[in-house]
């Protein structure tokens, strides 16, 4: 408090934005067009031109720098490590795909070689994300169901049920592919921030739900078809239970000692994170004595447990997307583009903002549009990063995309030698792995109570949005949420909080007038402070907010004095004239200050509208001279509350209330002037620079009419 | 000017908005929560529930003030005219609904009875809207298309085509029905402020180019199956002009002498609207006339002219609804609702408005949504109002419904009675009719260049929704165009205008640095506006200007000095304490005011960042002391913004700039507090009511830091 003892001292003259312009000379800047724009980005010179290859292809950046002896070994020990979580993700989220697991380790290879080049981010781990994964299996088990036939796609001919799938994944992945590319080049990398925290809050818990629920009948061993479309987790959910007598016992156990114990050991890993050099890594460990198990007491025949089973060795041949697929799958390819861009950038922002360098998000879209599309044409499916994965990248040691590359050896390394120790491998063991690292995302329910107390809104974007993905499915669910999302924002300016302002005695500062106990209103001026951008939604409710505040409807009150007046001028035309008699005599007085505007009923005289009327003619009283209109928060305009604005102020104006706009931002005054906003009624003069100004013009203008109130301003 | 002559003169204390608060005592007002609200809706009493009824069913309230001598005749002869109307359109906008004529006829009678009881609005003329007919004519063609076998509906065994589309019809119109209801009784009327004049503006216009397409074939006399879906107006226009040279003559001849005549009248209708006592009915005459001659000159045999012929003579029973037509057209049976009622609205709100009197939106749902049920069970289609009818019924003396329902006698006149003459009528007479009543929709073409002048995303919106609704049907383009819509709001506000404020000097006023000429801005300080409200799409926006504006990005000037204190301490301990250095002398003083507050690195004293580093350390200058944020248009602020400022606020008080933010809004206020936005770095004395209080402040406290400005604010 001590600090604040100083006075507040200004002695200058009242200012309206006319008489402020003469005295503060502006400089006129000239507004760039949309021409001037189009020119600047198309202008080309040598320099431009070499950065815009440097920022092409980011490896010639890094690769510069990349200082060998720092950096190297971390590099290859993190590769080692990532190489690990990403083939038993790769196999894991192949599951989630629908897909044969050997696919899984595809998507860990084929699509790094490309970002090594064209990524801006040093430290994401390219690979599989579940979320995607899943997305993708909707497309596949909705062309290609498990039971039943698959699609009329003429490709399809002559292929097996899982080369029908994997040509199904490679083609949703190629056009998710192209879909990010043409975001990268039409430079649209922004739309991202349309992804609120909130919202992908709300849609990672759903998918993680979505996750939960396709992953049980892998735990539980049981057959269930793959569901896609609306509601296709309560069809699964109930397909399942309906089988659930059919549960094969050893899975389910299997799977449960897993989780347990990867729980645990994961918990241990969190507590101890200090004093452990690198975590241990338990899901590799369970993965080799589940496989040694497995083959040693020969799980598949003795207890019908399925297994991951022959892994194709080596790659297959590239093969071509399927164009009919793409018409089929158009719809559902985009939104699993957007998730995946979405993801990464998210994840790689964290991580440039941790090691200071910049990343690009539209070079980040063209670097995955062009590693999902190299990555389909061999066989491998949807790309993205999964922030599990990247945070062992990045935390044991991962300095640059060398690590990226590295692993990528490791996935290739199984796939040629190594894959067929995996055979033995049970399904139901991925799925619990799965399942227990769902645990963060679904923990993501907690949200709902905190955003319930801090902000309503929000919390109907994120119940709304996780509703809808659990229900409708991912894709779906995303619009869903991105439609309530954009909504609020609507909505949180539509029905803002008007209110009245008054002057706290002795300051030029105004408030509420409910909140304080000693303000003061001067008699016949109301302040009306409007406190969110006005346009098409909220225009009507600001006018019947107004009407409110000023206790009369300025359009009825002319109607009625019109009405008055017809009376009035027949009962003059009956008695010729008799300006002499009774009543008349205060009625008329000329030239008054209220009077009335009415050009087909031309009177002689003016009438004092808020005197006593004869001859039982009742008009409505107008009790304030002025009106003064706080728009400092008012951020913009559109057409529509222009017009309304305009309509809302020659009312006011018509029944002789004189109206001021205060602390009224620049751009919106021009606009106002560009728009024609200004004629004979609704003048410049009218805008004032603050609300002080305004109410001393007011106060000096109607000084006689005796207001009730002393500017009390210079009292300190 | 000579009215500002005034002096503005002011002299209090300094105040931060914890001074304030504390010098100005607040009243504490309780908030109402959700249950409050609720519980208030839900009270009851006697007069509440009077109040209730009478507003359910308004019918009680005007005819307790009936004026019979005064209204009666007005409203006789307004029913007469308007009935003629109303039969007129009822034939030509059944061809729009791809119906036989004689049910025009039936929406012109039974939806009116039930809104005469129902209804607030006292001037609208109840019935077929030609856009409601188009979009109830696109569920028909869909379901029943002209060639080519039905949709596999049950219900539909046993009819004849005409049959099976009237039941469409009256089950869309039914479904419609429910929906409006549903909205009123749920009491979201409100939604139609949405759908502003501009979203408005394009669809009915690209109703417009619907309608006419559709009616080209009555013109031309060629047999066009209706199409119906995405791109159907393509697929019309090319089925037509395919077929263009099997025009018919006599149509096509009948149809434009049709349409100039009329227009001509028209125009001279309008022209001397004043001198004529009623304008010239001549749609009723050229009907007429076009009866009479098609019939003299047998001109279905002769010219194989399409003509309405048979016409049901008096009403068929009534059907029930289609459950199975509910589910095959719920989505188009939405829009519908909504576009009939938003039409009907904005209707009844104009001539409420001019006739001082009060409508009720959730009631008027309510009265549309019985009438269009009540009218579906008796086989009428859509119902809403047209422009055109109302203004005949409202000019031609309407008082009341009661003419509404003159005119309703009228068409159950027709239809029992007087059919048959209209039988010999040529399909193309009607076309006629229809597309020369378009002009005025057409003519809202010339917006686009108004707007684009004016407002570039209103114009967005009106092309976007237009082309839409052209392309893709009406009832997408109306989901699009809304979409758009609120697009356009999250837009205006996401990429604002920021600009670092200055004090026009000799006074309290701020304005933008690069507008004014004589602006003085003080060493070390920086004031930034934001200019809008803060959310999700936009923090990372302002957060970005904001680095852009004060010139550094706090976060790795930080990071700089985290790594050069870790330097220095190294250096240090090497040295063994070796303050007295050369270098290090000046580098190190106690207590200074830029020091960095950093736990790991506990050095025992503080580091002039300002100065030069000696060891070649160089850490990116921070040039100012204080940084001031004008608040005062933010309007809201979500989650994400909240913690993105937090985040950005720390940034800047961990490199020792001290934030302050003025003019916030007081619920702004209270939300920060509510949302735990404060703790030891971020305090709420960083809150000053206006900008010049917290520029005194800051003056104030940096006094002997040689700031180069001089506080000229008590020069007169």
């Amino acid at each position: 408090m001590t600090t604040l003892r100083k006075q507040y001292v200004v002695d200058r003259p009242v200012y309206s934005e006319d008489s402020f312009d003469e005295s503060h000379e502006k400089i006129y800047r000239k507004h760039k067009t949309i021409l001037d724009h189009v020119k600047k980005y198309l202008t080309c010179d040598a320099k431009r031109a070499k950065n815009a290859v440097l920022s092409r292809l980011p490896v010639i950046g890094w690769m510069r720098m990349y200082r060998v002896r720092e950096w190297l070994l971390g590099d290859v020990v993190s590769g080692i490590s990532t190489g690990m979580v990403a083939i038993m993700q790769g196999l894991a989220f192949s599951l989630l795909a629908s897909l044969p697991p050997s696919y899984g380790l595809y998507t860990a290879f084929f699509p790094v070689l490309t970002y090594f080049f064209l990524g801006t981010s040093r430290h994401i781990s390219v690979g599989s994300f579940p979320v995607l994964s899943l997305m993708v299996g909707a497309v596949v088990t909705r062309l290609v169901p498990e039971n039943g036939s698959p699609a009329n796609i003429t490709d399809f001919e002559g292929l097996t049920q899982d080369q029908q799938r994997v040509l199904v994944a490679s083609s949703v992945t190629f056009l998710m592919g192209i879909f990010q590319l043409a975001m990268g080049i039409l430079q649209v990398g922004f739309i991202v921030v349309y992804l609120s925290d909130t919202l992908v809050s709300g849609f990672t818990t759903a998918a993680a739900v979505h996750i939960l629920v396709s992953q049980l009948k892998f735990v539980l061993g049981l057959p269930v078809p793959g569901i896609s479309g609306p509601l296709s987790i309560i069809y699964t959910l109930e397909k399942i239970f309906v089988q659930i007598t059919s549960t094969n016992i050893c899975d389910l156990v299997m799977s449960v000692v897993i989780m347990v114990v990867v729980y645990i050991v994961k918990e241990l890993n969190d507590k101890y994170k200090a004093k452990l050099p690198v975590p241990i890594p338990i899901e590799v460990i369970v993965t080799i004595i589940a496989c040694g198990v497995s083959y040693g007491f020969d799980f598949e025949n003795r207890y019908n447990v399925d297994i991951v089973g022959k892994m194709v060795s080596g790659y297959e041949s590239p093969i071509p997307p399927s164009v009919a697929i793409f018409q089929e799958s158009a719809a559902e390819a985009f939104p699993i583009a957007i998730v995946g861009f979405a993801v990464a950038f998210s994840v790689a922002k964290v991580y440039s903002i941790k090691h200071d360098y910049n990343i690009d998000g539209n070079q980040e879209l063209v670097a995955f549009g062009v590693s999902n599309m190299f990555g389909a044409s061999f066989r491998s499916f949807a790309a993205s990063t999964a922030l599990s994965r990247t945070a062992v990248q990045e935390s044991s040691g991962g300095k640059t995309q060398i690590a990226g590359l590295i692993s990528a050896m490791m996935a290739m390394i199984v796939t040629v030698a190594l894959g067929f120790l995996l055979e033995p491998l049970p399904r139901s063991v991925l799925g619990a792995l799965v399942i227990i690292n769902l645990k963060g995302m679904l923990m993501q329910f907690r949200e709902i109570p905190y955003l319930w107390r801090r902000d309503k809104p929000e919390c109907v974007v994120w119940v709304g949005t996780c509703l809808a993905a659990i229900l409708l499915g991912l894709d779906f669910g995303l619009a869903v949420g991105l439609g309530v999302e954009l909504f609020t924002v609507v909505f949180r300016t539509q029905f803002p909080c008007c209110s009245v302002l008054a002057n706290i005695p002795g300051t030029d500062l105004y408030r509420n007038r409910k909140d304080y106990l000693q303000i003061s209103e001067p008699k016949g001026v109301k302040i009306f402070r409007i406190p969110s951008p006005i346009f098409f939604a909220n225009i009507e409710f600001f006018r019947d907010k107004l009407v409110e505040a000023v206790g009369f409807n300025p359009m009825r009150v002319l109607r009625k004095r019109n009405k008055a007046l017809r009376k009035i001028k027949k009962l003059l035309e009956r008695r010729d004239h008799g300006i002499t008699e009774n009543g008349l005599q205060d009625l008329f007085r000329p030239n008054d200050d209220h009077q009335v505007n009415l050009k087909e009923l031309d009177l002689p005289f003016q009438i004092n509208w808020n005197a006593e009327l004869p001859f039982n003619i009742s008009v409505p009283r107008v009790d304030i001279h002025s009106l003064i209109l706080d728009f400092s928060a008012v951020s913009f305009l559109d057409i529509s509350a222009l017009k309304g604005l305009r309509t809302a102020l020659k009312e006011f104006i018509r029944v002789n209330v004189e109206v001021y706009i205060v602390s009224c931002d620049a751009y919106i005054l021009e606009k106002l002037h560009g728009c024609m906003f200004f004629d004979d009624e609704i003048l410049t003069s009218m805008f004032f620079p603050t609300l002080h100004d305004a109410m001393l013009h007011v106060l000096e203008n109607h000084q006689n009419s005796g207001a009730g109130w002393v500017c009390t301003c210079d009292i300190s």
